[in-house]
């Protein structure tokens, strides 16, 4: 079964090719922008500098065919079933982030805490952390 | 921009009514059957009892048009932006699920913990909690 997403938004980051993007988060991410497309500024209109968000973008460059991989390219480990990995490579190439809104810049900018995802990656969702 | 997913798997679950579902894994959801596609076993061949995983499903029934929503269905409660609050109803329905792998029933079938959607609901994408 198919089923058709539509970007809300984007991230803008200094990250401008895949081998500048650290595995993780904690691993010296720059800070980002969160920009929501006009279509989606009602569901925006209460996120606020402060807020705690999990963010799931659409890691673009994933490889959808690739269902094992070797944690962290060390071609000494086993080969693992991507669902039990974080690998950006898996079905359904979707990142999940937990950011921190920093700042408002525009009507529909936010600055956020540090995320390890390529300029212009789309998002599909944003959610409070509960 | 439009981006197509892939349903990798299924929810079994006595919930067959939108209107017996509670609104959170906390208040009383009964436990589930997680059934993956034989087209991905591979990338579930390290799911094992005991893991702790983050689920993401396919929340069909969600209203993808509902930019703004009263939290809880609380007619005196003021109209909040979707990506504020964890409701089904936002332009992609994308439910997130904390689980853990209660028992293995079968190659492809895991009873997991509590969860509140419904009898047939998609899997989107399975990734351990980090």
């Amino acid at each position: 079964m198919d089923i058709t997403m539509t970007s809300i938004g984007k991230i803008r980051s200094g990250l401008k090719r895949i081998q500048d993007c650290p595995k993780q988060e904690s691993e010296h991410a720059p800070a980002a922008v969160l920009v929501i497309d006009e279509a989606f500024s009602d569901a925006a209109k209460d996120l606020h500098a402060g807020d705690r968000l999990i963010l799931l973008t659409w890691l673009h460059g994933g490889r959808r065919d690739e269902l094992t991989t070797r944690p962290r390219d060390n071609a000494a480990a086993p080969f693992k079933g991507v669902f039990s990995t974080r690998s950006p490579n898996r079905p359904n190439p979707i990142g999940l982030h937990h950011i921190e809104i920093v700042e408002r810049l525009a009507p529909l900018e936010w600055r956020v805490s540090a995320i390890e995802v390529l300029n212009g990656t789309p998002v599909i969702d944003i959610k409070p952390v509960l």
